[in-house]
């Protein structure tokens, strides 16, 4: 291990500590206005940083995957170890209780093309830390990211937060090794809190699963393991470009930065934004309950995959991984396999001068609340191509068919790779002309400025996971609107 | 019908039309930093408004009550009309499907002296509108208030918000009259929205409701109804000292008003305040389902209530209304009836000359994300009296002792009287010692400002209703700490 300290420690400490302290206890002031250009600075600082050179970054993330042996092989249902379906409702379910749940869930929406469906959800009541290590070196915020395997990972390794557990990790359910770097988002005098809210994740693959996402930033010297390295926020912004290699829960956390600053106009004020989002949850009767998994109409469940009949959709598989560095050495568990690369796109104009992105109120069967926003076009094109009229998807034409010029951000991401299997979507971020993308967009959008969205995931449930990952490319600049 | 309009008009609009508009869209302000202004200034108009002095109020309101006529009965529930308890589940509800339904609930908590029980509760999916219409007379904000009378309220005739409607109100189903000045609030051309919220209600009776509060202002000529009249916010703090006159409704819609500048200083910060809710919402592991009403341990259906065996709580009862100005003539109704009275009442200590309110992160059954920030003592006595040591609820004794010259406000206030019957509490602000409540509070509990409360009562989730009421107390500057 080795401490990558070069630079002149704790900026604000000197500061702080020459301030006269009246008797009794001393305000604060409620917001931190330095935090917006800090994470900008950040943002700003690509090609190289204290730890290493972007360029090097490749060959560092091959040697951590040699370094460790890793497989992931599917296997039946039967071969799966400690997981079984219970016998009265046919749920699978791990024998410790802990982990996650496959159950079914029959969803009404009362309108759309598809007003009422069921289908296989992950349950996962617990709620675990997502949680980055944040410092200055040489005046500059790095970001501690750890090279993680996931056995659901197209590549199998990809940039993950400092801290990625669940609570059956770090309560030591895996009875493997404890979790590196956990105690300074446990413990309240290791570092200051910069961000720390329960954000939702995939709401048609989960049921109200949140993780807490946090950033943490720490003046103490911090040894550096071996799988883990600082990057700035303009570093990890250049591998965002890349397909790939910066994994969800890297790109949720970051997406909760404090990384706009508060005062910029906007085309809605933020008090007729969240009128917006109100009118639209209170427009909607969103019914979602728990069924048996043996009883989810229209999907069949094989030896080794649970398919719907249509071959729609995703399949439920299980798969045993063997892993060199992981908790525990090597395990079995299902994963959700997506059958189709999903969408995800904002459209973006320019009102005044300013970048906004248009924002769709989005119903999914696994929301607590509702309705949060995601991106313009979030679907898998598979299973609306087929819609016309009406029922098509509104902007789904412009997004396919957008011209080169046009795309200002194009990779592909996979999703949370321990409970999907190779669920990649294409993120994209895309210029609209007036006559594409009218001020007044139809029922269900509304143009929001990045910094709106920036207040917005402050708080749960507003800004879905899809989004998020698109957030994180313009906190980190990855891409200058 | 009179027109009450005495005032100058709209004072934004000269001053909005005067100005350059340059082409193309143009950008607002995220914020109205005017609005805590004008609140605050509404708040400090007392003795009399535009509409009536302040001590005529009592005397227009019995002249209402004269004006209609009004009886509620206790009526045995197989003189309930369109109600009844389905046979395979046992659960109340009316033959619409419409309205509520009374169900059951198993709760599981992990901790605490309650740790796991059932209990009747209501479920109402559909979200209601609370709005109260706002404008200027004579430069001064003024709020539409309708005496209404709602059959569990202990003096029947209470002020209410200027719509106060469920879905099924509004979309007919009681086929009464419509609902006046509903066009404010469903319709985007009609006003301008200064609040905009979906916030919980009691989460120990109702399931995860919701109810939509709104304030709205125009500067349109509004004709004004026999029942409505126009106050100032520091008219309605006024009534807001005596027993029983604004209702809950009300009060929950005034707490969201935008009346607090966001910039003064507080014991923590705002990333810190959020921080510990994330934190108080991880580490509760809450369970609540719904269940069969019959199946309920521990409470008995009689043949005009359901009562838990021990006589505590509530009970579940029947009404017969006679009433002349609601939207129908006469109906039939279940309520819940509390068999004792509560206490809301909050700390308050004064740090670095600034108020701060002592906030408890509260479990409650009905709640839909786990905890919200609730008062620093809610409980009924009866409940609580015989626990002791660690069980105990902290604080409870000193709020019960408090010496007069502490206790800032003091009124009883009822709940929702359209679904509890005669349900009053007490609502209490004391001021604390440093020793009665520390600065490093026990865990669960919190200090912040009322700034801080009016920022997170702008989302939902957070504040809870009993919390609201007294915020609303500080919002009309009833009580000025």
């Amino acid at each position: 291990m080795t401490d990558l300290d070069l630079g002149t420690g704790f900026p604000g400490r000197a500061a702080r500590e020459a301030t006269f302290v009246p008797p009794g206890p001393r305000l604060r002031p409620r917001e931190d206005t330095t935090l917006p250009g800090r994470f900008t600075y950040s943002a700003q600082i690509r090609t190289t940083g204290a730890g290493m050179p972007t360029a090097r970054f490749p060959e560092w993330l091959a040697g951590r995957k040699q370094a460790h042996h890793f497989r992931v092989d599917r296997i039946p249902f039967d071969q799966l170890d400690g997981w079984s379906f219970d016998p009265d409702r046919g749920n699978l379910g791990h024998r410790s209780g802990r982990f996650f749940t496959v159950e079914g869930l029959h969803v009404t929406v009362e309108e759309g093309p598809f007003p009422e469906w069921q289908q296989p959800i992950i349950v996962q009541p617990e709620v675990g830390i997502l949680g980055i290590l944040t410092k200055e070196f040489n005046g500059v915020l790095h970001f501690l990211m750890q090279a993680k395997m996931e056995p659901g990972n197209p590549n199998l390794l990809q940039l993950s937060p400092t801290v990625q557990a669940t609570r059956s990790n770090y309560t030591r359910v895996h009875q493997g090794g404890e979790v590196k770097y956990l105690e300074y988002f446990t413990r309240r005098d290791r570092g200051r809190v910069l961000a720390d809210v329960l954000q939702s994740e995939h709401g048609s693959w989960f049921f109200r699963k949140v993780n807490r996402n946090m950033i943490v930033e720490t003046d103490e010297d911090v040894p550096l393991d071996d799988d883990f390295c600082w990057l700035t926020l303009g570093q990890i912004g250049e591998l965002l470009r890349l397909d790939n290699v910066v994994n969800m829960d890297s790109r949720t956390v970051l997406a909760c930065a404090p990384a706009w600053p508060a005062d910029s106009g906007a085309l809605h004020s933020d008090i007729d934004l969240l009128s917006w989002i109100t009118d639209e949850r209170a427009r909607h009767q969103v019914s979602a309950r728990l069924i048996p998994l043996d009883r989810v109409s229209d999907w069949v469940r094989g030896g080794s995959s649970i398919d719907h009949v249509r071959n729609w959709y995703f399949r439920v598989m299980a798969v045993a991984v063997q892993a060199g560095n992981r908790e525990v050495a090597g395990w079995t568990q299902p994963l959700f396999e997506p059958l189709g690369t999903g969408i995800a796109a904002f459209l973006v104009r320019r009102f005044g001068g300013v970048p906004h992105l248009l924002a769709q109120a989005r119903v999914e069967g696994g929301f607590l609340d509702t309705v949060e926003l995601g991106p313009t076009v979030q679907l898998t094109p598979n299973y609306h191509d087929h819609l016309t009229g009406p029922s098509r998807p509104p902007f789904l034409d412009l997004v396919r068919d957008a011209e080169a010029r046009t795309i200002r951000y194009d990779a592909v991401h996979s999703e949370e790779g321990g409970r999907f299997y190779h669920a990649e979507s294409r993120y994209l971020i895309i210029e609209a002309e007036p006559d594409q993308a009218p001020i007044d967009p139809p029922p269900g959008f509304c143009w929001v400025t990045s910094g709106q969205l920036n207040s917005l995931v402050r708080h749960g449930h507003y800004v879905n996971v899809q989004a998020r990952t698109l957030l994180s490319v313009l906190n980190s600049r990855a891409v200058d609107l």
